[in-house]
C-alpha cells in the first residue's frame, strides 16, 4: 500500500479520548466564566495582515503564517494571515464592534491559533488559547473575579494551584526609588535569582547589570521582603512613600486582598515581586497560575493591560484578562490522573446479536433506552461475537447486551458487565434500571 | 481615530448572541450523536498540500487557501493549505489512525472549513461543517441510524423537515435497462423537471441530452412512478428486473425503508429518483433534507460511499455519512423564530449599586448567588444608575439587584424585574427562590 499520509510538522489529530478530555477541560472553565457573565464570542481565523503585523514585535512577525489564495500570483503579498493569539483579534473586534457592544465588555474566546514556531515537545504549531477578558472599566472588582475564577475552575478540576500577583506600577515604583525607572525588566529577573543564588550574588548581577552601588543598596529592603502578603505591602508603603505610582500599585494590591476576604477566597495566593510577564503592556496586576503538585511551570497567566485597542485607533480603554492554557493544564490532569473514568466512553451499552433477527430485535429495545436519554449502540453486523466483544472493549463500553435466539424468544437481554464478567437475563425495565443506576 | 480594522471579505466575527445561537444548535446537534455512540474527533486546520490537492476537482484546487511559513520564500511552494471540507481529513485520518481505530469507526467533527469563493450573501470564505460517519462497515443499520439522528436533530430544535432518499444504484440500474449506462446524470436531471415542464418537454430534453428514441420510450415507465414508496419500489422491482446492480438498489431501500417501520420512525421521507448529489463518490444511498416551511434548500445531506480512503491507498472500506449545514438551520431557526429567547442572556441577575460600600455588599450576595449555580453580576462600579440599568437591557438580564443604602442597612435587595418593572424589597434567601423559580 502506498505511503501512510502525514499532517504538518506541529500540528495534531485529536481522537476521541483527547477530544472527551479536552472537552471536560473546555466545558468546567465555559461553566465557570457563564456563572461570572462572561458571554462568548468567535473571531475568523485568518485577518488581514496589517492587522497582525507589527504587533508581536519582529520575532512574532517572523512566526505569522501567511495566506494566498490558489489564484493568486504567489508573487504577490499574501493580505491575510493565521490568528498568532486572541488577544489581538479581541483588540480589533472591540474596536470595530465598540457600537455594538455594551460596556464593561466581559468575553470569553475559546479558538486556536498558529505560530510558525520550530516543533518541540510540548510546542505546537496550532494550539488553542482560552482567554477571558473584561474591557471598558478600570475597576479593580474584575481583577478579584478573575481571580475567583481562577479559583473555581481550578477547585472543579481538582488541581491545586497557587496564584501569583504582581503588580507592573509596583516593580515601576521600586526602579523610580532607586533612581533606575529604566531598569524594571533587570532588577525583576535578579531578585528572581534570590532563592537559588544568594542575595550577594543577586548584588553582583544587578551591578553587572548596570546598577549603581548605591542603587544596589536601595534595592536591599526589597530583597529582604518577608512575612505574610499584608506585611510586605506594609513595608513597601514605606520603601515606596516617595514614589507615587508605587503607592497607588500597592494601595491596587491592597484593595484587591481586602475583597478576596470579603468573598471568603481560599485560594493559595502569594504576592510575588518576581513575578514579571508582559511587562510590554501590563500596566497594573500581573497574575500567574502554578499547579502544586505538577512541574510544569504556568498554567494561567494574565493582567491589567490599559491600552489594548490604542493600537487601532481607540485609546483609553482599560482591561484585564487572563488565559488558561488548555494543553498544560491537560497534561496536568493527565500527570495527576484526575480526568475522569467516565470521559472514556459516552456509550453505556452495546447490543451484540447472533443474526438478523436478533439484530432488528435489538434495534427496538436500543430506541427505547435512547428515548430514556440513554446512550446505546447496536453492533451493525452479526458478526463473530468475539469482534463484538472487543469492539466493547476497545470503546470501553462498561455494559454489552447479548442477543441471541433464546433471549429473543423470552423477551430478554442476556447483560454482560464488562469490568466483572458478570452476566445475567434481564429484560426491559430490569435493564433501564440498572443502566440508571 | 484612525480608520475601523475590519476582517478578510466572506469571514465573520460572532458576536455573544450568535455564539449561543450556534452552540445551541451543536449541543442539540452533538446530543443526538453521543446518544447512538458517536464520538468526537478533531483535525488540524492545515493539511499537507498533498492530501488537499486534486480532492475536489479542478476547480476546488483553485478555492483551496495555500499557507506560507513567514521565513519562506514567497517564490517556493506552500507545502500546506487550510482545510477544504472535513471528508477528505477525515480519510486521511482514518488511514493514519487505522491501527487504533476500533472499527466500525463512528466519528462526528465539528470544525470550519475555508474556501477561497467568491464571497456572496449566504457564501462564506470560513465556515463551519458538521460531518457525522460510520466507516468500516456495509450494514444498512448505518443508514438506518443516521435518518433516526435526522429525525431527532430536526424534532429538538423543531425545524419540521422532510427527507428525501435516494440509490445510485437505482439510478445505475435505470441507465443500464435503457442501454445509456454513461447518462445517469443526464437521465436525473431531465427527470429532476418534471413536475414543472411536463413530460413531452422531459423527453425533449433526454433527446438533447443524446438519448435515442428508444431509450426515452424505455424510460417512460420510470417517468410514470407513483404512489407509496412500497408501490415505487414494486413498480421499480419489475423495471429493473434485468439490472442486477438496479435490483441491489431496490433491495437496498427496502430493507431501509422495513426497518425504519420497526423504530417507528416517523420522519418524512420520500423515495426521489431525482436526487442526483455526489454521484462522482455516492455508491449507495443518497440523503437530502429540507426544511418544511423555509424555502432554503438542503440542510443536511449526506450518502453511503464505497472508496473513500482509496485515495490514501486503503481501498474496500465503505462508509456512510452525512453533513449538517450549521450556516442554513441558523437562517431556518431564524425566520421561524424557533430559537429559545433565554440563549439571549445567561447572566439571571445584575447586582446595581450606589457607592462602594453598597458594591462590596453586593459581592457577599453574588457570591452567595454563585455558590447555587445561579448566573450572576455585579457592576463593577458604582456608576450612574442609568448607566448601569442600561446595561442590564443591552445584555438582556431578565433581574436587577438595586443596593443602596437602605437596602445595605435592612440587609436585603431591591429586586426589579426587567420585562414588567415590578419592584420588591427581598432577602438573600426570598431572592435565591425568586431566581429559582
Amino acid at each position: 500500500m502506498a505511503q501512510k499520509p502525514s499532517i504538518p510538522k506541529g500540528t495534531r489529530d485529536f481522537g476521541q479520548l483527547e477530544m472527551a478530555r479536552r472537552n471536560y477541560i473546555f466545558d468546567a472553565i465555559k461553566g465557570v466564566f457563564s456563572l461570572y457573565g462572561f458571554q462568548q464570542i468567535e473571531t475568523p481565523a485568518m485577518e488581514n495582515i496589517g492587522t497582525l503585523m507589527g504587533k508581536y514585535g519582529e520575532e512574532g512577525d517572523k512566526l505569522l503564517f501567511r495566506i494566498q489564495n490558489s489564484g493568486e500570483k504567489a508573487a504577490s503579498a499574501p493580505e491575510k494571515g493565521l490568528r498568532y493569539d486572541l488577544t489581538v483579534p479581541f483588540a480589533r473586534y472591540v474596536v470595530q464592534h465598540r457600537e455594538e457592544i455594551s460596556f464593561p465588555f466581559k468575553r470569553f474566546q475559546i479558538q486556536p491559533v498558529w505560530r510558525a514556531d520550530r516543533p518541540q515537545k510540548g510546542r505546537y504549531r496550532e494550539f488553542y488559547q482560552c482567554d477571558v477578558d473584561v474591557v471598558g472599566t478600570d475597576s479593580l472588582l474584575c481583577e478579584l473575579e478573575l481571580i475567583q475564577i481562577v479559583e473555581e475552575v481550578y477547585r472543579r478540576l481538582g488541581i491545586r494551584v497557587c496564584l501569583h500577583i504582581n503588580n507592573r506600577k509596583i516593580l515601576a515604583g521600586i526602579a523610580e526609588v532607586i533612581g533606575a525607572p529604566d531598569k524594571i525588566v533587570d532588577i525583576t529577573v535578579a531578585i528572581d535569582k534570590l532563592d537559588k543564588i544568594g542575595v550577594e550574588a543577586v548584588n553582583d548581577e544587578l551591578r553587572e547589570r548596570g546598577l549603581s552601588e548605591e542603587q544596589v543598596e536601595k534595592l536591599q529592603p526589597i530583597l529582604n521582603l518577608n512575612g505574610s502578603t499584608a506585611e510586605k505591602l506594609t513595608a513597601l508603603h514605606s520603601i515606596l512613600s516617595n514614589s507615587e505610582i508605587g503607592l497607588k500599585g500597592v494601595g491596587e494590591m491592597e484593595t484587591i486582598f481586602d475583597e478576596l476576604k470579603i468573598v471568603d477566597c481560599t485560594l493559595d495566593i502569594e504576592l510575588d515581586l518576581c513575578l514579571a510577564r508582559g511587562l510590554n503592556y501590563y500596566t497594573g496586576a500581573i497574575f500567574e497560575v502554578k499547579a502544586l503538585d505538577a512541574q510544569i511551570g504556568s498554567i494561567t497567566g494574565g493582567g491589567r493591560y490599559d491600552n489594548l485597542t490604542g493600537i487601532f485607533g481607540l485609546p483609553g480603554v482599560s482591561g484585564v484578562g487572563i488565559s488558561f492554557g488548555a494543553d498544560r493544564i491537560y497534561d496536568v490532569l493527565t500527570e495527576l490522573n484526575l480526568f475522569p473514568a467516565e470521559l472514556q466512553s459516552t456509550t453505556r451499552l452495546l447490543f451484540a446479536t447472533f443474526g438478523s433477527d436478533e439484530l432488528r430485535y435489538a434495534l427496538t429495545w436500543a430506541n427505547a433506552l435512547r428515548e430514556q436519554g440513554i446512550a446505546v449502540e447496536v453492533y451493525p453486523e452479526p458478526a463473530k461475537m468475539k469482534k463484538q466483544m472487543g469492539y466493547a472493549d476497545d470503546k470501553q463500553i462498561p455494559f454489552v447486551a447479548i442477543v441471541g435466539s433464546n433471549e429473543l424468544e423470552q423477551n430478554k437481554v442476556m447483560l454482560k458487565e464488562m469490568s466483572s464478567g458478570n452476566q445475567q437475563l434481564v429484560d426491559l425495565s430490569e435493564l433501564v434500571q440498572l443502566l440508571n443506576r
